[in-house]
């Protein structure tokens, strides 16, 4: 979103008027910084997760943008072992990975599913060649910065240049005199789905869609298209479409010269259709030349894809838009402000907070259009509709840092959670661009509404929300978001036969929403509900082993599941009571009822051994959620208090690196991105649904949060070091803090 | 079309107020006709040719219409051996199959290469099944008239019922009560090409395209869309969209538990694009009901599918349309009227009428737009443009027969003809839905060009049309329409080394191509070309062997080709002299030189001793273009000119009857059709591009056939027969006509 530049006491003056202000979207509105001057993206190394699985791509984007230009090297046996034909991969770009098929213009960031990384355009000169194996190249002199990626195809001795805008993927192409091509492959692409239409409008103008979709290899009946409109600089001197249809195996094929071989319709203005095919777009210089192409895109229709286009990127050149989206990653990077610490740690920090910034990403067009869930009528938003909410992950600590620094973004994911319940009848648990793709477990949305209601962002349906809330923790039959729901209540938990697998950990994620439940009831005065869901919250209870000290699943007649070996379900391996992960990395996710668990455990010694055993045993895993919350955990053991303070450093410093290998595995839509930003700053939000942090020395000497004064009172948060003659301390503001926990309340001194 | 019945005193007034202005499209107007109260689509057996493959369909049509509703009953094993994908089959219905899978609303009839045949509905009841396989039916109480299809799906006792407008299909399916689906089917088809789009607009209304082309395998690169919209009388309770994938066999296949398998989007509302897709509307009834679909069909956009579907049917129950069809189908069918014949004789000749009025068949919409050759631009028309213009068939005799009956339908094919020179640069040769084919060999566009105008049609731009037509004779590079000139204007033939095959054939068919440029040169005063055309017309004479008193292939440098056997290449056997055929069936074929080739051949003996060979080895081939004159060439002999009249009539007896296999073999859009017309009217147009007849009985007492005054001095011709003392003599309106030519001017003293 381009901001407008407004003067000081301007902006002052309209938030004033705009607080009491129910209905205003409140994203637009600029906060107080004072920082704007300082360029912060210079702290942004794209290619950190681009490697190691972190699956995050150096490609430009704007913030939350729909929008991304990312090179696409996963395609093809040269880029062998990591070819996304030959294993699960996730992304469209490797680091190590050398052959580059094309840019692809929509993706998915941090995910650790195949989707998206479709809409290819690559620059090729001399013939036109459509096969991708043939056409790709390897490159050189690659580098990206925030909102830019420039790299030189060898094969051709093009230099490619990229950036975009919310909606719509900007490239500079540096043709080499003599013949040229641009090609738009809608065949090859990193989702599982296919077919596409393309329909060359002009010599300057593509239209087209491709379907993608099957996230996760769920709901392939609900692949949807993705909408898309190219305009190039320069026209055409001829342009084309080509079509590779299947090979016909039928008596007939005998007959078909062209059985299987591609075809090309040169200066055809109609539709074409298939599952492989594309267009292109044929120049002859005399001199060097550059092309400039913008591809606006929408899930919506080609009609809202051209008007994205225009509205964002009309009579603007490439450099233009370049500055524009940087000048906004700015602002938003510039909230918080770090002093102290290495280039390093700032570059670390600085690209997780811009990872934070890219999911949930924009799914409405510029006119506020969007399509409804699964059945794609169109709807229309006043605000923002967010989507790509991977909630199993972000709930734990993405979503606790955008109440804090961006509140007014929170607010709309929240209002676009609540457009979902009325779209489809229920709360989101991983949606994708309109689609419920059911990954993963439990029933994350409301863990995510009440903390946000309880951090004091409430200019949403509260009594909405709340209804939706309750109904996905009470309705028993054809209920998506909790199968076993039933034995849950009757029982207390999941058996090892009411769920193919993960009897324990689905459990204690219910144990978790129903907890928010009853957080947010006691918030809206609804005693008896709080009472009730205050009870079912700690019903994980039951599966607590003695004999292990962890968690067991229990079978259907209430035995434990015999033989028990905790250690097994470790690196994802399928298993009965777990969900990617074992007792060790799960017992203490109960981060709600922790002092529950240390009395279950005997006390704060077996409780602190336990915890330990984690790390000693090597059962920590900080690629995955379950376990990210446990380093915080020694804040609730008086005298152990410190061995945070050293975890969370250690962790750091191993796993969180200025290279492409610089994240620990799938970046999860920003979730470990987040952990990276709230370790380093000193701060965790250790309980979901509970408006308080862990707090502890942070990385920086001195961290600034500019809060956003619609939401907070406070102007900012500063947290430093105070160094005392007991050593450093830590400071809150201007206070030096003790204690070991830090509320919500106090750090923005809410509203 | 739907003609505006306009009083008669009316009629000839704005008849003459129209004749001397030159831009009114006067296909509109209505000729004299008395007999307009009588019905001859009762003597239309639409079954006629729909086995021994025939290829026509006994679907409901407009006259020329581009909307089709054929039963479609060519897949699946249960149709073995005329199942489409186990041979060559050009045809969606065979009389003798039974496995009904859906009515196609786009076909092609009459025809010898798979295309078209698209756009399937069917009716099922019970659940949504896909796989038409599972869902076909055997049917009974299968009957068709003029405009009207009817059958009883045996497996769901769904009674069907079909009519058509110009670009609608209309459809009446009497749904038993209980669950009732209509599926639309666009993944199967008799097209050779695949892909589609579909989207369900409404609970009334679906819309979508589907790829067709590569007619005889031909530039597959030139498939194109054909675009429809699907309207319901009554709303759908449910709707959904289906899609069957390839199926994966990458590694990530394992993943995907749907590998392969059909997907259903139920109440799906954005567009759905694959190989193998379709839509369904399905309902739940108390009682027995009626739903009645309409399918508009359009080659340039979904909009003008529907803007079609709406100008031609809005309003319109089944029954208005039913009755408007066939209204305009008597109207032409009473152009002739025949007395005296059997009952099965007149049916066999209104038939042969009905199927000349099929192909070709109106491509622009409703709102004049028609997709521009290759390109596919929109462009737009005042009078109507034809499309399906298989000349190679047609330029013998059906265009004669349209001259003669329907002028102001042949004017605008002509016109039709030069808009297709004006976007690609070149005269059709075998022209589909702005396609040109390049099916078959030679130049016929000039032929009929010259014949027309020879005729006295001449509301078009004759030097255009002249210009055109040499420009075809003289430019050697890159000619798609004369391959091998070079040889054939230096050497004056084709040599076995010129082309893959048929040397002779194709100079043959440059000389008629020639003769008819000749033709037309001098009617425009262009001596000096009319005396170079002329010359280069006769110069097969250089291919006539002595020897074999044959022609016969020449070598590059000359020779016979040798060892030769002149029966060689019969039944469509490739050879390197003659295309679909040998020496016998092509050596006569220069009617425009008989005289010619009596010489060549010695006289009037030998050249009867060979014509009568022919027959005598059974070399003649009634079901092939090639020879189809050689009957009418006794009438050249003096003293054997009554040959002709016992052959027509026993090749008549033989080829033609009120039977599915009542077609000699592919009716050749109509090209079998008309040699039927003509045959038994009585007149042959013996030499394309000369406006003269073979004149022998007729079949029936008296034919007469209503002139357009528009074209015609005279209002109607009428050929009878009368008894004198010397047998039955011809009698041309009132008087015994005593010659065995009569010219056109003399049958409608032109104007």
């Amino acid at each position: 979103m381009a901001h407008t530049k407004l003067p000081y006491n301007l902006l002052i003056f309209l938030l004033v008027l705009l607080v009491g202000c129910k209905d205003v979207p409140k994203e637009d509105i600029e906060q107080e910084t004072t920082t704007i001057s300082k360029d912060f993206t210079q702290f942004v190394n794209p290619f950190i997760g681009t490697s190691n699985f972190g699956t995050t791509n150096p490609g430009p984007i704007a913030v939350r943008g729909m929008a991304n230009v990312s090179p696409f090297n996963v395609a093809g046996p040269k880029n062998l072992p990591l070819e996304k034909d030959s294993r699960w991969l996730s992304t469209p770009y490797i680091h190590e990975n050398t052959f580059l098929t094309g840019f692809s213009h929509v993706n998915l960031s941090g995910v650790g599913c195949p989707d998206l990384g479709v809409i290819l355009a690559m620059p090729t000169t001399g013939d036109v060649e459509t096969n991708h194996l043939n056409y790709g190249s390897t490159y050189t002199k690659e580098s990206a910065t925030v909102g830019y990626y420039t790299n030189t195809l060898d094969k051709y001795n093009i230099k490619v240049e990229a950036t975009a805008t919310t909606r719509v993927g900007v490239s500079k192409y540096h043709f080499p005199e003599g013949k040229a091509n641009i090609l738009l492959n809608l065949g090859l692409g990193l989702t599982n789905e296919e077919g596409a239409m393309v329909n060359v409008v002009s010599p300057n103008e593509i239209e087209g869609m491709r379907s993608v979709g099957s996230f996760c290899y769920y709901k392939p009946e609900e692949a949807y298209p993705v909408y898309f409109v190219a305009r190039f600089s320069r026209p055409a001197d001829t342009f084309g479409v080509w079509k590779t249809p299947r090979t016909y195996d039928g008596v007939e094929g005998k007959w078909m010269g062209y059985n299987g071989k591609y075809r090309i319709k040169e200066n055809y203005t109609k539709e074409v259709v298939g599952d492989s095919i594309g267009a292109y777009m044929r120049y002859d210089f005399k001199t060097p030349t550059v092309v400039e192409m913008k591809i606006g895109v929408s899930y919506v229709s080609i009609e809202n894809a051209r008007e994205n286009l225009e509205k964002e990127t009309s009579n603007k050149t490439f450099n233009d838009i370049l500055v524009d989206t940087k000048a906004d990653w700015n602002q938003h990077l510039s909230r918080i402000e770090v002093e102290g610490g290495t280039e390093d740690d700032k570059t670390i920090f600085y690209t997780a907070l811009y990872h934070t910034l890219i999911h949930p990403n924009t799914l409405n067009d510029s006119n506020g259009e969007y399509p409804k869930m699964k059945t794609r009528e169109t709807l229309k938003t006043d605000g923002t509709r967010y989507t790509t909410f991977s909630f199993w992950d972000t709930y734990r600590n993405l979503h606790q840092l955008m109440s804090l620094v961006y509140p007014e973004q929170q607010s709309n994911m929240v209002k676009s959670m609540l457009q979902i319940y009325d779209e489809s009848g229920w709360l989101p648990k991983w949606e994708l661009n309109a689609t419920e793709t059911t990954t993963m477990v439990g029933d994350p949305a409301g863990i995510i509404i009440a903390d946000t209601y309880l951090k004091g962002i409430r200019d949403f349906d509260v009594e909405k929300a709340y209804e939706a809330m309750k109904k996905s923790a009470t309705q028993i039959e054809n209920n998506p978001l909790r199968p076993g729901l039933k034995d849950y209540i009757e029982k207390g938990y999941l058996t090892t036969s009411t769920v193919h697998s993960g009897s324990v950990s689905t459990t204690q994620e219910y144990n978790i929403s129903d907890f928010a439940i009853a957080q947010l009831a006691k918030a809206l005065g609804k005693q008896e509900d709080y009472e009730l869901f205050s009870k079912r919250a700690i019903s994980y209870r039951n599966l607590y082993s003695d004999e292990f000290k962890l968690l067991r699943p229990k079978n259907e007649d209430g035995s434990w599941l015999t033989p028990y070996n905790p250690e097994y379900g470790a690196n994802f391996v399928e298993n009965v009571g777990f969900i990617e992960g074992n007792a060790w990395q799960y017992t203490f996710m109960v981060s709600h009822d922790t002092e529950g668990l240390i009395e279950l455990m005997g006390g704060d010694d077996t409780f602190t051994n336990q915890l330990e055993n984690v790390f000693k045993k090597n059962q920590f895993d900080m690629a995955n959620e379950p376990d990210i919350g446990y380093p915080f955990l020694f804040k609730y053991i008086k005298g152990k208090e410190h061995k945070t303070d050293a975890l969370v450093q250690q962790l750091l410093n191993t796993y969180f690196k200025n290279t492409p290998d610089g994240l620990p595995g799938n970046d999860d839509t920003g979730t470990m991105s987040a952990w990276a930003v709230f370790s380093m700053m000193g701060i965790y939000p250790i309980s979901p649904a509970e408006p308080s942090y862990a707090i502890f020395p942070s990385k920086f000497d001195k961290v600034t949060i500019h809060l956003n004064n619609i939401y907070y009172k406070n102007n900012r948060l500063i947290l430093s070091k105070e160094s005392t003659s007991e050593g450093k301390k830590i400071k809150v503001n201007k206070e030096i803090y003790k204690n070991h926990f830090i509320t919500h309340h106090a750090i923005t001194s809410s509203k």
